[in-house]
């Protein structure tokens, strides 16, 4: 395949398919069976374990010849699409999974459609995510100097807002000049209950995990103020340098959600960076009754959040906003030749995104969570953020008249930890039962709640960002854990 | 919305539609256009400027209420689809941006469908993304230790592989402890055409930009391998830490191929970690012609490359290889209560990806790789590779035949730095009549090079990962930039 002069070629190989109408026969019977899919989840099992035909599948090497599109679309509909983890089924309330939704697949289809990259060229994709970061600026009553990029999720929003963070607290030569030699080992604090994307931050970010310390909590799993100060205060006595602050807009155990408004008064009075952690609880400012708790929220110099988990968007979709765009840049921005920003032609995106996160090709994920806020609006939104927060108030009510359950921490959000209470069984079977009765609700399909340990026991844990969760689910919940505890009890 | 007593509920809100056919018939309706998008895109224009009705749009406040399904598809396929940077079209050579397939959107539509979350949980999606990094181990001769994992592109593939590097050059306590208080500044070496990434990963892992060695090239753009022996050896000497070396499988300015193998020598002899960002080149290994070129690159120990780029699919996917995945893990691995692997159910998943990368939450962007590299085959991808260099060959060919252009630099894969040389101005006019060509090719919708600089001097850049291309279309974009030079000298 060698052309030696430059004459017209007439062979001409392409991926596109010789004949479309079959591959658009294909993706409107993909399209179908998805929507199939969807409309019938509730009558699916929650999970089930990947059959032997599809792993077989799934051990084949790499074909050195095509396998055609018939083929592929079928396999992908045969072995693929009925065994994912759940997320979308009416009682997947494990971990804190959103649900998805059909307006979201067709923004994903469209943004795959035309191959669009976001935030890089002068171009609608990258139009509509400023809008979006605008709209979570006014959502989250941030100023004007606010910017913010749309990230693969919590942990990465989490890992940008410390890293601008630690070199703006620290100062500018960091970029430069790296960590090592610094004097004063730089120290962040939150609370024992901080979700573990922040150590992972941590350790890429080269401050190590020992150098977050993990503030003691109350009763309700919030952060200890007094601790916090008494902390701070006595690392800079061993001549330590205070870096920041991450606080818990719910965390992830119990949905807690620390002072934030006094977290915001101690970063300023020592000087700190105050960075929010809204994996969970952030977007549900969108109902203004859940927006009251988050209090103190809108004074982080940044804030993560994520759209794929309390706003139902399909995966992956988080966001981070930064309070000083300046400081933004300046942890980010790179000058190479082959990027320079015209005022003219495709390039002319003086902002582009890759001067505001670790990527520089980027998906166009802001065209889904777009697309879902402007379907439903953010009222209709805010008012299922507060279904959920009353179904497991409901759920707490029926745990609370169950004398077999019980309870394990407040539920001041929506999530709730709890357990089965053996009849005839001492507290040491307590665990070990509540374990196998977690593995049959998942294995039978019937609900898929995840578990955690609080204060030492094991507890199934229900975090609610479902929108098609139906409060009687939650008696099918309680019942089923019961008939199971039953069960088990009956089988030692 | 308060329920005071654990009675059913009757009435329950949800984000699934009311009315399923309105749905199914909005989104057949949007894949149709999508697909008529595609099988047109050659007459459209490569790229336009969002016109301003369209802006308008994209200037409103997030609506309050809903403004239904109906609206929002209307206006996605109205006012974004039209308006994207032009990655999909034949003579779209900017930067390095891969073109799309319909599988590739097919599989995104359905991983978002089904709200598939990859790589955490015991289900079809993690073994498909396992398989793939089994395929992309085998393809690249890597051993049966490695691990890898699939990436937002080649920016974090390169900042995973990095971290990884620094964490087991420097040795473990360094997740613990972090880099203050180190004794001697790590340095990487790398090429002076090392692309922007690399010294981003440097700001954000924390060992700074001056730290990275940028040793001179020779005239083919490739590393001296002297001048890094003698510059690992000046630094030793001064008691910094040599640390890794980062290898180019393809520079980003004219695609040069660093001399791995002897990359990869001198890193063993030194002790360093060997990096190679294989963004560009890499994953055309799947030609055998074009492997033999990257000779070398199998002994990395860690390797970063893009499906987005050369292999054609959807934004955005790339990956990272590293070669023990014991080092691997122990960059990112955090334990938590919350996130137990029981060896049954749902996260029976015990190489979950968030202990090999930053993120937790992730989409299944390994799903459109798979189903592109089953449907074509690995054979039909590699010819596709060979035929966009055959196509860049050609386009030398015919730079060589027109006296008005010149060409820049060698050309040793698939992408072609050129430029316009007037015909009645002096040299100091060179650039800036060239700068006007590009944006009028841009502005025109003609074809879509980007720009950079070599020895100062402002260039046309052609990156040819473009299935949809035809030879033709190379002498289209000669025709027309010698037509436009003499358009402007004309004017001037
Ligand atoms: C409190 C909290 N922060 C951060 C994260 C990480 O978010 P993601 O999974 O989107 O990366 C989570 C995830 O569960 C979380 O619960
Ligand atoms: C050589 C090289 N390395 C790394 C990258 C970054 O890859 P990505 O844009 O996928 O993040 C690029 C992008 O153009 C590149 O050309």
């Amino acid at each position: 395949m060698r052309h030696t002069s430059p004459s017209p070629i007439t062979e001409n190989l392409t991926l596109d398919p010789q004949d479309w109408s079959t591959m658009r026969r294909l993706a409107h019977q993909a399209l179908d069976e998805m929507l199939d899919f969807q409309t019938d989840v509730r009558n699916r099992p929650v999970w089930r374990e990947v059959p032997e035909a599809s792993l077989d599948l799934m051990a084949q090497a790499a074909p050195r010849a095509g396998l055609g599109s018939e083929q592929v679309v079928a396999d992908m509909l045969q072995h693929v699409v009925p065994y994912p983890s759940g997320h979308a089924h009416p009682r997947f309330w494990g971990w804190v999974c959103g649900t998805g939704t059909p307006i979201g697949m067709v923004a994903d289809m469209l943004a795959a459609g035309v191959n669009a990259s976001s935030g890089a060229f002068n171009d609608a994709p990258s139009r509509i995510e400023a809008q979006l970061i605008g709209w979570m600026r006014d959502l989250f009553d941030f100023p004007e100097t606010t910017s913010g990029i749309v990230t693969s999720g919590g942990s990465v929003a989490n890992m940008i807002g410390l890293a601008v963070g630690r070199d703006a607290i620290i100062g500018e030569p960091l970029r430069q000049r790296g960590l090592t030699g610094l004097s004063g080992t730089p120290v962040v604090y939150t609370s024992d209950q901080v979700h573990s994307s922040v150590d992972k931050a941590m350790m890429l970010l080269g401050l190590g995990t020992d150098n977050l310390r993990k503030v003691g909590t109350d009763d309700q799993y919030r952060i200890d103020l007094d601790a916090l100060r008494a902390a701070i205060e006595a690392d800079r006595r061993r001549g330590l340098r205070p870096l920041a602050i991450v606080g818990n807009a719910g965390t992830v155990n119990t949905g807690a959600l620390d002072d934030l408004t006094g977290l915001a008064e101690i970063a300023r009075h020592e000087g700190l960076w105050f960075h929010v952690d809204g994996a969970i609880g952030a977007i549900a400012a969108m109902s203004p009754k859940i927006r009251k708790k988050l209090r103190g929220m809108e004074r982080a110099d940044s804030l993560a959040f994520d759209f794929h988990k309390w706003l139902y968007v399909p995966y992956e979709a988080g966001c981070v906003l930064i309070r000083n765009s300046k400081l933004h840049r300046q942890s980010f921005s790179v000058a190479a030749t082959y990027l320079e920003t015209p005022p003219r032609g495709i390039a002319a995106q003086p902002d582009s995104t890759y001067l505001r996160g670790p990527q520089l090709s980027r998906g166009f994920k802001a065209l889904k969570v777009w697309a879902q806020i402007r379907e439903y609006g953010m009222d209709a939104l805010g008012r299922i953020q507060e279904q959920n927060v009353a179904q497991v108030q409901y759920l707490s009510q029926l745990i609370q008249a169950e004398p077999r359950l019980e309870q394990s921490a407040p539920s001041p959000l929506n999530i709730l930890c709890f357990r089965y209470l053996p009849e005839h069984l001492g507290a040491d079977q307590t665990d070990a039962i509540n374990y196998e009765l977690l593995m049959r609700l998942q294995e039978r399909g019937i609900a898929a709640p995840s578990s955690t340990r609080l204060n030492g026991q094991f507890v199934l844990r229900v975090a609610n960002t479902n929108h098609r969760t139906r409060f009687e689910d939650f008696a099918l919940l309680v019942a089923e854990t019961v008939r199971l505890g039953r069960e088990i009890e009956a089988g030692l």
